[in-house]
């Protein structure tokens, strides 16, 4: 594999971009098309046979020497948010794209048949649902739901696979089968601090938290701020600020487990300088790859929207918005690719996926794991997103190994 | 005095309303002066000499039996907020007019000469500053300041003022000299709970409190709400709770003083589910009538800042706002407040004004002092706004005798 070569990939799919700070390739988009087509003629150049599926997904296959064998793939996605970095997705499939070239150059030969996957419309910024491609392949899309999909130009989810060349009415045709694929793993840059903080260059997935939401009401009393007394008040801010003060004492509690509460959501009416606030919105994600330690932030909270209601006369209620369940890592592929780090002397830990990802549904479908590499400053979702080629190449040697170990490779010239 | 003609006063003063809910007499309106122009004639037709001033105030003379006497005053204000009640103000101005009725039916002749003022926009809804034409008649208006003016909808206080047949160029010249009054006293609603909660039908002002206002950032870091472990944040919503709740401990601890603290504008950044609060943006108000008192909570405040910066590595700066004196009422006048509710029988207790009102101005031109009467619930700039009549009319007792005792009246008939 090639540093400089690798470098390029990214320069060059870099310039597959909207107007905008930072990278805009949103999904289904014009952009985000012919960034695809850029991405297919350089995986047929490398020797693979490419197809895009009913959703989009792009799949690259390169033939094994038993076809009928179950594939070994990996991949991730190159749609991005809106002012994005480089790195986010384009990382898993760039990397894969360099091992399949290197494959080439080398004639390695493999047993399975090896498949690089393009998931399509990964981020929710355009639609609003996240995972479109991997939930078709894996047949956990909904069509009553995708048909109701518009982005914020109201141009519908329908009228985007149209201009993709895709009908919206066929795209259950994406999913696949479980005896189709050997295992699944994706490379993806950290998004968090942990790998940077903790000085390793590999993150190994165990497992991917799921979110568990509530909106919490906190209804008081909008009251003059100068002549209500402090002893006759109902201020709802405050009883917001003791119940997102008490989360997060319930998640730093939990901290063993890596479960985390955040109030990212905090509104208060009126919102006046002499008005002492009325009523405060709150929105609560508690998440965490262990549901029991998930269990106990959401009875916290739940306890503390009790006692605060009744300390301060406040009218508080919460709902839960959504709930999803944590994805467990295949444990197989986790122990493989410690000792894949171990022989090669990189410095990994097993850790948690915080953020969701396609791995999270192929999971449903086959053995899946993932491996992470680091974001400076555990920036994401930002032009400042930064993840040095040194660093991807590090984990592009832990994803080649892997997929020539699971593909059981005739090491020819290796 | 006649309960139900003073009820009438108010059933024809709040005809004069613009659309929407509530009372809508905003100042320099055309629907407020039209309500001015109705109370300038019942004035005219108790036997009172109106004219209005350079700023828009009506004041009505009673002569005395030696006109060369300083003035003994009483009035209040009848523009309102948008959705106002229909007793901020108008209680003290409809009371007045009641008191002059009775003056007129029962031939009481007082040697000073009397007046009710009428001032012009008290309230800061349109224009955003309050008390106008008190601050003009006591010479604190600053002519620069009112000329960069404007309501919402772009008309300047200059264009107001010449739809009024005013000039605003001229507005200096309705400054009054000392030697022209010789008391004030204005009648106003609570516009709190406390009289209500604690059984009292007379509030006597001893001092209006006066605001010192803050703003506080809090600055932290927006991250991953997923990704990122409860103890590498930097949350600056959880920091900026903690600074809203120790305000709260602090403005507790000075019960006593009557000294309150309230956090009314709370906004965080980014505001997103998934993200970790970067920035919150906290405006405090800290009010009471001893300075001392309410510095302590002004420490109290920058300490939290300090502390809580500290604790979180947040970057956190506070920036006074505003900052104004409590101004004191005259304690001859409370004396004698007293005194006229104890030979009544009239409940009283003597209470500090929270909220700022025309007397405020009055106080550095002449003797000044205020009754408060009871809102119900506390409620104030909202429809639901009451106080019975039976409660106003004590207030307009009180009133009365006050005025009789200052103007010296001889009690002909009474």
């Amino acid at each position: 594999m090639k540093l400089n070569r690798l470098r390029q990939s990214f320069e060059e799919l870099a310039r597959f971009t909207d107007e905008g700070e930072g990278i805009n390739r949103l999904a289904y988009t014009e952009t985000e098309r012919k960034a695809r087509l850029y991405l297919i003629e350089q995986f047929e150049r490398a020797g693979l046979k490419v197809r895009t599926d009913y959703a989009g997904n792009v799949i690259a296959r390169r033939e094994g020497k038993f076809p009928d064998l179950p594939v070994v793939a990996t991949g991730s996605h190159i749609d991005s948010v809106y002012a994005a970095g480089e790195y986010d997705g384009t990382a898993g499939v760039l990397v894969a794209l360099e091992v399949m070239r290197s494959f080439a150059e080398e004639g390695v030969e493999t047993e399975h048949p090896l498949e690089v996957i393009i998931f399509a419309c990964e981020e929710s910024s355009r639609f609003g649902a996240s995972t479109l491609g991997s939930k078709a392949m894996t047949g956990r899309l909904d069509p009553a739901y995708t048909r109701s999909l518009t982005d914020k130009d109201g141009v519908t989810l329908m009228r985007a696979f149209e201009e993709n060349g895709l009908d919206l009415e066929e795209v259950h045709l994406a999913k696949r089968f479980q005896d189709e694929i050997k295992a699944f793993v994706e490379l993806h840059i950290e998004q968090g601090p942990v790998l940077e903080k903790r000085g390793k260059s590999i993150g190994i997935i165990s497992a991917i938290a799921a979110p568990v939401r509530f909106h919490v009401h906190v209804g008081g009393t909008a009251d003059h701020s100068g002549t209500t007394p402090m002893d006759y008040r109902h201020d709802a801010l405050l009883g917001g600020a003791e119940i997102a003060l008490s989360v997060e004492r319930a998640a730093l509690a939990e901290h063993d487990y890596g479960t985390v509460g955040t109030v990212g959501v905090f509104s208060i009416q009126p919102g006046a300088m002499n008005v002492v606030p009325g009523a405060t919105d709150l929105k609560v994600d508690i998440r965490g790859t262990n549901l029991e330690s998930r269990q106990r932030v959401v009875d916290a909270l739940a306890t503390a929207v009790h006692d605060v209601a009744k300390a301060r006369g406040l009218n508080i209620w919460m709902d839960e918005i959504s709930s999803e369940d944590p994805v467990q890592m295949d444990s197989a592929v986790v122990e493989e690719l410690k000792a894949i780090c171990e022989e090669k002397g990189v410095a990994w830990i097993e850790m948690p996926s915080g953020a969701g990802h396609d791995a999270m549904n192929m999971a449903s479908l086959c053995t899946t794991g993932m491996i992470f590499i680091p974001s400076k400053d555990g920036l994401s979702h930002n032009p400042a997103e930064f993840t040095s080629m040194e660093q991807i190449m590090t984990g592009a040697e832990v994803l080649r190994e892997f997929m020539m170990i699971q593909a059981k490779a005739l090491r020819s010239q290796v």
